[in-house]
């Protein structure tokens, strides 16, 4: 038993919908949520650039005495994991592996599509990973740096989002996917967009789901879970106070929590 | 005379347009320039942030011995002019009374829209000084938060652009606008579109030029021009080593330059 709260981060408001899977998988667990939300966006940056930052979103999050770090944000997962793992003494989640073999998982024709930021794409830690998993399958790649601001956009259902998704997937529905991974946090917001774009026959993937059953997994396992004495209080920080958070945070969560700006360059 | 280089800053990449006429008025000056790739874009966040952050670039520049600053950022110079030019001792330039100045200017009908990022928009800084020059103007604002991502993903000439930027427009050109001022440094590389969403018979107005005809003028009046022994040799900072530098680096300079990466937090 460790009464201590989950650590989760992400580049900026997007991990909320990662947020989101723990607590309804984990409903005991206490939460500190970090979101970036003065240096978003992450996926257009350098390796260096991405490993620094998440370096200090730990910092901050250990800070507040956490007892895990989930890494909510995929350009993180898929750039800085094995850095962040060997520089920090506590167990790390990203949310690459887990996407990775739910996807190998699951696919029919061995033909995987991923989406998700250029930094993620870059890393090729995707299909890495999947291949890891079955060395069979063929993944096809693609770099989306539109979906994000769409999103922040709240542009989720718009004609501009299905073109721009369309000009995007053409070239991974042309190797016949059966299965796309959506790479990024913000991306299950524009599901309905992505759906049309891939079309009937292409099963989505969203890491969260899987990663939060995977952190479950190894709290039960390690006796790290909570004891539910009483309801478990969330904690979110963000180093930006902008009003995208409270938009965000009403979709994913289904109500607005209150966050405390802190500065995360102190870290 | 004064042979000490200018200093120009930005949030990423696109103060480079800025660069590109201050160089053409002003051939003789040797420019340091400094753009913010690690934590760019600056126009989503708050006030706060951005002033933080400039104040920072700036006590960067000033390390490098500048003579003055150009912001060429419109998000800085509507939210954080009045702040930095309190707490500097140097002469600081914006873009945004040069450009607002031409807008009043050059307008027949008195009716000018602006479109830029969130920040520059809340701010009002543009139609404040739009007044200033002639209170008989109405001002209408459109944020375009899609336009600099488009820009960076070089869609510079797309349907989805077109669809976008008529989507932003529409609600200007109801308005009768017979001028619009691209309050962003990013906007001119989107020039096409933008140009067919508000039609023929407006005039769209780039600050960047203004800016460096008042900068031009300033220097000669206080003796303060570098006197041509040699060559000027310009000298480029990013936060982050990204490609996007080199790319808008070609597309607005006609040639690349190295640029050296900074710790922006250290200052």
């Amino acid at each position: 038993m460790d009464n201590r709260p989950i650590g989760i981060f992400d580049s900026g408001v997007g991990g909320l919908t990662v947020t989101s899977r723990v607590i309804k998988e984990l409903p005991n667990e206490a939460i500190v949520y970090f979101g970036d939300t003065a240096r978003v966006p992450y996926g257009s940056k350098s390796k260096e650039t991405i490993t620094k930052f998440a370096k200090q979103d730990i910092r901050f999050l250990l800070s507040r005495n956490v007892k895990a770090v989930v890494i909510a944000c995929n350009t993180v997962s898929s750039n800085s994991l094995e850095e962040l793992k060997s520089t920090f003494n506590i167990p790390i989640f990203g949310v690459v592996e887990p996407g990775a073999a739910q996807a190998a998982e699951i696919t029919v024709n061995k033909n995987i599509g991923v989406i998700a930021t250029e930094a993620t794409i870059r890393s090729g830690a995707y299909e890495k990973e999947i291949l890891k998993n079955d060395s069979n399958v063929n993944v096809y790649s693609k770099a989306c740096p539109l979906f994000v601001p769409l999103a922040e956009e709240g542009w989720v259902n718009e004609e501009v989002t299905l073109l721009t998704a369309n000009k995007y997937i053409s070239d991974l529905t042309a190797k016949d996917i059966d299965t796309i991974v959506m790479g990024c946090t913000h991306y299950p917001l524009l599901k309905e967009c992505i759906k049309k774009a891939v079309g009937p026959n292409v099963a989505l993937v969203d890491p969260a789901y899987e990663t939060a059953l995977v952190l479950k997994e190894y709290l039960l396992k390690n006796n790290m879970a909570r004891l539910k004495e009483k309801e478990p209080e969330h904690e979110f920080y963000v180093s930006d106070q902008t009003e995208m958070f409270g938009r965000i945070c009403r979709q994913a969560l289904g109500r607005n929590f209150a966050s405390r700006v802190i500065n995360i360059e102190e870290f």
